[in-house]
């Protein structure tokens, strides 16, 4: 591919080789110019996508197609890259994104700031599984939940989160809650002997997300929790840039572009690539075996995605989250490995043993 | 509904009533407190969901699930709304969202500020369809885009938009593009007499979009085309509510929440009610018939939502495109009404009358 064209791969659904032929005629149309090919100008044949390649999958009714286009398209701006990548098209059925060349990423992206081995210097953790828990539910006041952060952190927890669904409710206002908590965090490290990184959430428009960063920077919070599907997807940039704090990126409201098998992306590159790229140092999505649908080997893509090698930004914090519990992780460990967050919210806090002692013992088995 | 409640209606998928029983009861969870019944603390009851109605619908294994919510868990947080709708359940398959109780948005959102009467009163165009096209290729300069624009004025187009994907690309920068397009359309004006108002596409990331939108107003457009998908929702009213000029939303990058029969949205909720409410003056989907896959019936069905009174806020003009041809317009016309903006973009260009004279037809069908 000539270096200033970048590549799209899509499965596309097509009954026959025609029809697949047509479909991709019009998606290199569509995500273009949007116009007859026969009313574009001279000038505007140089915008047309041009497909690479269409190749039958194992899969009935399925084609693996490649379809370039020239990086001028999203000249400069994130957002339109993902445009051009899935703008018109998403409204299509039977269009799966399972890849881009690293042509598109690298005039564009810069990668996690911190990334595993940023998170792990600020823990001084170099080598053992990462522990992750969240604060909640909502409906707590700012002090109790942050003798909950007290607890958790004096058990020697990693990472503590808000629970995605704390944002300015009355009961635990933004910035009460990042004071006491980040106190409480503060004085559970006393306890502990080690780092505890504490990561309020943030969520909110795109404006107030800026305003409750800086908020929480100034008052000693150690990372941001981001739910970049509800603010939009390049406010992880954004907060990565201008912020410089560890972004912790919530899969809340993404999952209609990844659940479906033959529409949208795969898991593996949206959160794996996609997320990275824009800059999240760690990324939370629903682990399989629990009440969500990701198969284990998705979960593994995920991992997989998220610390290989990729035009050489800074790996990513797996983070695998929803229905772990205490007696899962050994088996998990195993699977994942060390350069893994487990994050065990609601069973822990339903756990026999009391929060803060299953807290403890969810780390020594993570050592 | 006590008004301190909303709530939300759902349609699940489930093989039996014990499975949507068991469904509902953790949404109603998920939604709000993520944790085991068993281990929520008493102030944390008060945030649960709470179940109102489970009936079976006409349709196997479909069955509509009505569950109510405090207002306290979205308070004063748009973004926050929309995550107790769709948050982590977007993760789930077989939930699709019908509607949401007025008090649901009444203390949230406040509509249009223009809305169809205040985009007419600018048009000075009181009863007919309202003509809509847009600027394209990718690839022209500001000069040839201006040209495409003056031409449209001239011959009576009510608004003209920027194709979505014109960004800040180097053939046509934001800045340049959107000044000589403003002188543009105020030229072809003067030769047709009446009012046209430009839309430049404002799109990209959510700081940047505000300095877009400042810039466009200064320098004389008329309104924004916005693709709140891809920026972040709520950056609708941000836009509406701090700019002032009437703001169309643009569906690239939503198509994964809505074209899916039993997940995520229905086009007429995500575009008909959360829209508009959001502040949507102008909400442009796919018609039926084109490229794209909407029936006819919810497009009528998004028509209705768009205008029909809701929550006192302004009516939305609703802009059918994709496909749109001259000669479909007078049926289309006996199907949707005046209070319409037709978008033809790529078939006016490829009309053989050329698209000046095209657009002239175009307006004189619609009067």
């Amino acid at each position: 591919m000539d270096g200033d064209r970048f590549t799209v791969t899509y499965i596309l659904s097509a009954e026959s080789e025609k029809e697949v032929n047509s479909r991709a005629e019009s998606i290199r149309v569509e995500q273009t110019v949007e116009m007859p090919l026969s009313a574009v100008p001279a000038p505007g044949l140089h915008s047309l996508g041009r497909i690479e390649s269409i190749r039958k999958t194992e899969e009935n009714c399925r084609w693996r197609v490649v379809i370039s286009y020239p990086n001028q398209l999203s000249f400069n701006d994130i957002t339109q890259g993902i445009n051009v990548l899935f703008g018109n098209i998403s409204l299509l059925p039977g269009i799966l994104i399972t890849d881009c060349s690293d042509s598109f990423f690298k005039p564009l992206f810069s990668g996690p700031a911190h990334g595993i081995r940023g998170i792990r210097e600020l823990l001084d953790n170099p080598n053992g599984g990462i522990s992750c828990t969240a604060l909640k539910p909502v409906g707590l006041s700012p002090q109790e939940l942050a003798e909950r952060a007290l607890h958790f952190a004096a058990s020697g927890i990693d990472l503590i989160k808000d629970d995605h669904g704390l944002t300015n409710q009355n009961s635990a206002p933004f910035t009460d809650r990042v004071r006491q908590c980040v106190y409480a965090v503060r004085a559970g490290e006393q306890k502990s002997g080690k780092r505890t990184l504490y990561f309020p959430n943030i969520t909110s428009s795109p404006e107030k997300v800026l305003e409750n960063a800086i908020f929480a920077r100034e008052n000693g919070a150690d990372g941001l929790l981001l739910c970049p599907q509800l603010c939009g997807l390049e406010l992880i940039r954004t907060i990565s840039s201008e912020i410089g704090l560890p972004v912790m990126a919530h899969p809340a409201f993404s999952g209609s572009m990844v659940i479906h098998p033959d529409h949208g992306f795969t898991p593996e590159f949206y959160y794996g690539k996609l997320w990275r790229a824009l800059g999240a140092d760690c990324v939370i999505y629903p682990n399989a075996g629990g009440r969500f649908s990701f198969s284990e080997e998705t979960c593994q893509r995920i991992n997989t995605q998220l610390r290989t090698p990729f035009c050489g930004f800074q790996s990513s914090l797996p983070a695998p989250a929803g229905g772990i519990s205490l007696e899962s992780i050994p088996k998990l460990l195993q699977q994942y490995g060390p350069d893994t967050a487990y994050l065990i919210g609601g069973s822990l806090y339903a756990n026999n043993l009391g929060f803060a002692e299953a807290a403890k013992q969810f780390n020594q088995t993570l050592q």
